[in-house]
């Protein structure tokens, strides 16, 4: 990952909650008053941004000691330490909750991520994520779909060509969209086209999409998606896919299963943060 | 709200998505290509954040048109519009999924806000939310939260005071921690203090807290709480408090609940965009 | 203090200053001549600012080594070294004047205020300040303030209500701004509300503000409005206020005296810094 | 001026104040409520800065109407009106606090430039600033110096080179550094030195120095220096110059008189802001 | 294009050669005075960067009227005027430069792609650019050399997988690398690989490659490349071909031909700007 | 040099080039692997920029060790090693690119004003600079110049008067242009003014300028003009000089040759840089 990015989404993060000072902290702890502080999980899962958490300590004042018990991946058990920290009591308090709130999203993610990936583990499949995550934090997010063993597609606009419904339409039909793009874009693209139904599909390969999207259908409509297709092109589900039909869409043979719903709506795993003051 | 903020947050978000340019649009469709699109509820809810949809393409192009159907705060069925935008073909396309990203998000915490607050809309209490909010986003959740009949609680650590068990071991006890920061806060600001049973109750009640947040408690333990109160003090319910109890912690005659999972587990509402192609 | 934020000032005023380079200093002392330099008052006063004149050599040279000799608060006299900076020749010639200038005007405010705190010593009353600071340094203005003994009103437009006459006006009348406000506004938030006479005193009284600013009274009056409150409400002289009557207005029994002078119209602290080349 | 920069100062000071929002205001005032307000001076003065002013509301809300009925430069007397304001009640509100802090401040400083350019207005002198401005603010500083009818010197360490005591110190004296400098520079800079004595003063211009600053000298010493010099360099006068003995400087012949106190103690011009609410 | 990006880059550009303010212009000319100008081209080329030349002046002041003459992609004869500008000559005479500078390192680009397209425009190959760009205008320079006729490689190290000679060496080998980018990788992503020689080649087809980079090979080896590939992977040429051996590349049968002098080592395109002063 | 708004330039450089992350590398290379790498010229020239790229690596980790072999301004023959680079694999990897573009454009800078400057070393005539550099890169390419062995003209508009053509037709006369610019300017700015012929030449001298551009002027006249001016100000040739002229220029006397096309047009040094893995 590119840690300058982060830092400036730490930094702002710092500034949103911190503002000018913490008034509470700033008039009830010494300047010098020492703590120890650990970050525990609450519940099942598998951890994620703990290095951002370390991050945040460490733009606030470089002196603060972090020490990472449970790495970005590790599964773990309700009440188990993940990391702790020894520093200056007023950094801790300050600190704190911006960490969890960093550390609780990605870590929600990771491990709904990786409740999914584990239910197909045994299919030759992948879950990937999508364009659907939250403004600003795109950078985490899909780091955390990789730590909980997901797959990322394409990061924005700029990095991968999906022809959607609304381009096809106004670009006047798939194969005119696809034929287009083919002259412009740069030799290290793929192209991917959003398909609804079967004979979208046939149009798609025979223009010679690289990915085709299969966008809403039912398991038996992917099945013969995957028939028609016969390997000449890589199949991605996408669409209405919930924790229920997961294990259904694996078994029609497609190549990729992308779930908005890793990014948009995982809950945050529940940490927490106590600490026992030194001095 | 403070739209030079929220201006500089959709930029942000604007710039990871698009990164240098949209590669399938910029490549597949006429730079005056125009069309209208129109983004319409495939969910029940509560709309939030149509202006901040609208300043996402206003901030691509200022000659785009966008047309409110329902304004935040509106109650909307499935299949409703909510909004209808209509200009560059291209701007459409390359905006559509960052103003999705948003009012999705702001959508989904309106929408369950609107919920709980709707279960308790026969007490005299008010649903508040916390600092547990997404890095980044906190102006547009905390706003998201008063669109669905939440109210807010302090922005940060520098708009309020509030004294947490963490505080409290490191300041040497609640007494000893009122006394110093009533001395040093400014007089705008009420002073509140975080207790774990009845006993740190009465000390805060006696060192003159003006608010007291029942962390964790039982509802026979709120009950008991607010009779000891008497109105001497606001008094907060918070931690463990869901769906399923929030009726019975509303009964108990505290002032305030607050809850994490309105700002950190909404999950996103469900709402798309359709482009027609105008010629 | 945010020290992120004060960085952030810091370099902006490094930037004015320095631009692309010091075309004096560059061209004029090789890159690797060592000297050691010393600040000194050149007039009584109390010190504020001495860490950001730190802060200043750190930004542009880590390795500068900066002795503090009389620390934030200290009283000081004509002559007395208040630190001592050692390193390259170029960054002392280079930093020098950026760091006075912050050093200066934040003593500035640090002796003024301490100098009219004194002066109401034996009284109940606290000087704090107001929203009238120099755009851009409200930051370390207000942390100035209370270097000097003095106290902070809000920081700004989003930590604190205070209900100005050009509120009242628009709103309609004291008591619908104080209930409208009393709905709307988060729980750890008091009422302020300015009044210009007896009678406006009495029906904010009856609204249930919780602190009142008696705008330009006069003496006599603001002693008959501490005799009608009662104790039922903070009292804020303000307006008019001067070096010459501060005791006088101190006497009425006020709760709270803000002048805006304290940092609009401090004159800068006289303060020097003399290098000795050391080869 | 440069706008762009300008604009940065303002944007910054009002999220300084606004912070995420205005919680009196916004709590108050129904959004579309419409009003007119008016600026006007408490204190005879020179007006500087009713464009930032209007900036201010500008970016604010670009609807508001912003009417300029003193423009820079203009003496006022008190109680006449500079500007008119009129539009949303809630930028009027929001606004005020910062337009009159860039307000009073810059015209402080037009208002003090403009007493002392007046004292000396028979000699052929020009009162000239310093760089000890105000950290932040130093564009808008010596644009009010020019409005009061002063002159500017150097803006930063980048545009003028002055070699002052410490230099000299550490390049080993006068004439080694004048010659030193004068094979770096580029050739559209003329060469100040600072000069403490008679002898120094015979030595920088041996040198060939095209401007000298006479440091702290009497008025005797000054004149001898203006006899010895006999116009070969321009002579500056700077240290130790108050209002007192201004024309007592300008007598001695010296072509510059260069003032610290002219931004950095200049005290704030009183200026108010009433609203008239419309309806 | 993204014109967020673009428009910081002017900004940057024009606090660059503008500072705090054009001291030559604003000391000689009204702020009133009314000009028009011409940008007119004293050398044959491809016009490039019209549109960044027309914002400069915008962001100094949206009034300016900027009537584009050639628009990108144009071929000019000496002496033929490009654009003409019309608004008060104080922006006039502050742009010029900055517009000039942008518009004469694009045009230079576009100018020399062009050159060296039309050369092979009767073979079946691309001309594409490297990621040699001048720091901070890549995306200026990626549009130049498309508005030339050539294409862009990838934009950065984010969107592509290009395994260099660096590469091969620190992951042990052709195969290990291609192997386990496969694994990682988004599947819209091609892989491309470098090699050597004949050896390396065959290596790498049969690992799969996509794309294979023919490092500084001569035309022999290259025509045997072709042969050995046989449309299984697209090949680009690259290195040290010149404006005198690329003709004999493109006959090898190569699909790509990489230049990074395109954009590293471009001339600039003369150009300049006349004012007609209007009164 | 400002290293600040250095570093500004570099993280910029880094961020157009990393983007999110850089998906051949980290996909490729164990996050501990350990690489050294050397950074080697292929071509005789200058060095200048050693230590941005040694910023460049800082920047994105601090514990990279970077040893500079070669300093800015040191002679290099074709092959020599400049830079000794060890540290994490990836860091080398992700880096290398934006050094050398660096490395690479101010060293081409270097080199070209090394030639220039040599050609006419034994004339009492400096080689400068001018305006027409690379948008955003002002700030390294005069110092390359610098590097080389020539001279910076003024850096921006702000800090040296020069009145062009245009701003003379503008202004109504050369005579009025200089008396109007010498009433406003500050005192450390001498005047330059362009002229065209021997009779603008004779005007501005009688108008008192102090240096004087001669644009487009043949060697004849030229030496005419050194005549006429007689020492009473300096002279700058500017327009029309290449390689081919440059000494016949130098020979008419003038004392400064500036040259565009150092900064606009030179092309990059070729150097490369290779990774040898450590295990």
């Amino acid at each position: 990952m590119n840690w300058m990015q982060i830092d400036r989404i730490v930094k702002q993060a710092l500034i949103e909650d911190l503002g000018h000072r913490d008034i509470t902290t700033d008039n009830l702890i010494p300047p010098d008053h020492q703590s120890q502080g650990v970050f525990y999980v609450k519940q099942e899962g598998v951890v994620a941004g703990i290095h951002v958490a370390e991050r945040v300590f460490w733009l606030l004042d470089p002196d603060i000691v972090f020490t990472v018990l449970k790495d970005d991946g590790e599964l773990v058990l309700e009440g188990e330490q993940i990391a702790r920290v020894s520093g200056k009591t007023r950094t801790l308090l300050t600190g704190e909750r911006v960490a969890l709130n960093f550390l609780q999203h990605m870590s929600g993610i990771a491990t709904k991520t990786h409740d999914l990936v584990d239910r197909v583990r045994h299919f030759p499949v992948k879950v990937v994520d999508t364009r659907k995550t939250t403004p600003g934090l795109r950078i985490l997010e899909k780091y955390a779909v990789r730590v909980g063993g997901g797959h990322n597609h394409r990061f924005g606009l700029f990095d991968g060509v999906l022809i959607k419904d609304n381009h096809i339409r106004a670009a006047g039909g798939i194969t005119e969209a696809i034929e287009t793009i083919k002259r412009n874009t740069h030799h290290l693209s793929r192209i991917e086209v959003e398909v609804e139904d079967l004979g979208q599909l046939r149009e798609a390969l025979a223009a010679g999409a690289d990915v085709i999207l299969l966008d809403n259908m039912d398991p038996e409509m992917m099945k013969e998606a995957v028939r028609i297709t016969g390997g000449r092109a890589i199949l991605e589900a996408s669409g209405g896919i919930t924790l229920e039909n997961l294990v259904e869409v694996a078994k029609t043979g497609v190549d990729l299963i992308s779930m908005g719903s890793l990014t948009h709506s995982a809950a945050a795993l529940d940490i927490s943060f106590d600490i026992i003051s030194l001095r």
